[in-house]
């Protein structure tokens, strides 16, 4: 059975609704899991080795290997300090370097121990040379240079502003009434070419969900180099958004960071008496800089693939066996793209 | 300065808006923290001990105490289950069983290691005598006894429901359009009596926010007993809302559930080869069965309070120092309900 949707409200881009009869019948349907695993090979995307960092940290408890994959963000989108991230891993600037915060419900801060911390026993380290110095204009990019981005577009009658008025010391002579535009709450967002993003029409940027990872720094307007760096280990902190740069996302080894023990000083740094507790960061690698037998092997479903609507929409309206009621939508991080790590087969 | 907020769109509830003139200044202004800190005592409200639920873990490997305290769901919601709980604490059921699973940017779920455990070794502990057997309908409550709960209201105007049509076999002779009432997705939210609820105008229920706590069950339509419980430790899973019994939430100790190490076996629980890393659990009591020296003093912010809408105000809008641009709203999972401990003063 084909359909076509035609929704209401074309702005709620993520109330995925299942067509009328599936709603009032009773069957269960394949679960997100179910429908992706089924996705032909066609619709996965290698991630390219030059958009792969690897980062070691220094073996667990038990002497277990310890490695984390990040994903860097693509073109137009935060480049700068992409580079300048890639920059700091040619030049072994992380190794030896540690995770210095661990905060429960917002973010995993890894780094120099001594840069910008509360709990700070020395001088930073010295950063290499050539490094960019971004403005927080780069947290997000202008509308029509977005939509040049493969696959990304807007519908044109999205819900992006709505007036809001305000009455200032009301039942009183002074009462004075303003009127103005403001952005609505939360933006419209969309899957492009494998990432998040939200939109206001004249910017895209993308947005913090769980497992992204951002540029530390300090306050405004320093914008942060790339040395410091944040993953998301809560619920999506959105007041974030284009209030610090995303530079991509851990799509490996995500537990190392998400486990470790909250931090007990000011904004979740491990104090002075805990700093035995500060993860060893070995070494940061681009995967293209390995040598080929050790790059590891990354793909993401493409989100302009008709299994990705299949996706989206079953997140949005679980159908699989232990659900009952459907919720009719879903937050954008609450659909993740899906991403696995494969082993180069040969011969292809 | 007062100022009274007419919003255009009332169901958007927590696009709390600045008034025009703090929008239009760059001035720094209290954050979140700065504005609770300030609350005056007596917009805080005490959480009686009958409410509070203490589980004691295993001391970790450094032989540090671990205690988890789980506030539990005023009525009328799930008082089914937390009937349950108090009797299943009472009972003494839950001491010695265990934390079998830790699932990334999902639930942390303890109870009995060999109940609906793929890797179980064992037969289930029996269940004392005494449950109560709750219905799926449980989930939600009737819009009228919700709002029979002081302080819950909907805004006459929020909007519930939509029209969606559906074009079934488009362009062919077989074409068909059907046209069916939706909910709204995200549903209307609000907060009342220190707690997070959504509604869609019938009914009213408790979201899966971070660190809410909820019972586990197997396939409906079997709504557990409550004697396998979990927690939320990722991006708020609101599939689940109105699919399983929220009877709670963490408000102490959650570092010691987020923190665990993720599990290896399906949906996260300990595989066989990890039985080593459940967590023991020592016990579990209401706070009021403890000696009164014993008991933790918890009290949250009340939602009715003035600060209460500033504090939400202020998540919606970020303006302290370190942020540039407001987001202009807050999902409801980002408004967490201030909750803190205190001691016994005495003589109060």
């Amino acid at each position: 059975m084909r359909h076509a949707l035609l929704a209401a409200a074309a702005a709620l881009a993520l109330a995925l609704a299942l067509p009328a009869s599936a709603q009032q019948d009773t069957e269960t349907r394949p679960g997100p899991a179910d429908i992706v695993n089924a996705a032909p090979q066609e619709d996965w995307v290698v991630i390219p080795p030059e958009d792969l960092l690897v980062m070691t940290l220094a073996p667990d408890a038990e002497g277990n290997a310890r490695e984390v994959v990040i994903q860097l963000m693509p073109p137009p989108f935060s480049q700068g300090w992409v580079e300048n991230i890639r920059l700091l891993a040619r030049e072994r600037w992380y190794d030896g370097t540690s995770v210095n915060r661990v905060q429960d419900n917002y973010v995993v801060q890894w780094g120099d121990p001594n840069y910008d911390n509360p709990e700070a026993a020395g001088k930073p380290k010295p950063l290499p040379e050539g490094l960019k110095v971004m403005g927080e204009e780069e947290y997000s990019q202008p509308y029509l240079k977005a939509t040049a981005f493969p696959a990304m577009s807007f519908a044109e009658d999205a819900e992006f502003f709505r007036t809001l008025c305000v009455v200032e010391n009301p039942g009183t002579p002074a009462e004075e009434e303003t009127c103005f535009e403001e952005e609505v709450w939360p933006p419209p967002t969309q899957f492009a070419r494998g990432w998040a993003f939200a939109t206001n029409s004249r910017d895209a940027w993308p947005v913090h969900c769980y497992g992204m990872v951002g540029v530390g720094r300090n306050y405004s307007p320093d914008t942060g180099s790339g040395a410091e760096l944040y993953t998301v280990i809560g619920h999506a902190p959105r007041h974030l958004d284009r209030n610090i740069a995303l530079i991509g996302r851990v799509i490996g080894g995500m537990e190392h960071l998400s486990s470790l023990p909250r931090g007990k000083g000011e904004l979740g740094f491990y104090s002075a008496e805990e700093r035995d507790k500060r993860t060893p960061i070995l070494s940061v690698r681009i995967a293209s800089e390995l040598p080929e037998e050790e790059r590891p092997l990354y793909e993401y479903l493409s989100t302009e693939s008709d299994i990705f609507a299949r996706y989206a929409e079953a997140r949005a309206n679980r159908r699989d066996a232990f659900f009952i009621t459907p919720a009719g939508g879903a937050d954008i991080c609450n659909i993740p793209v899906p991403v696995r790590a494969f082993e180069y087969a040969g011969g292809e």
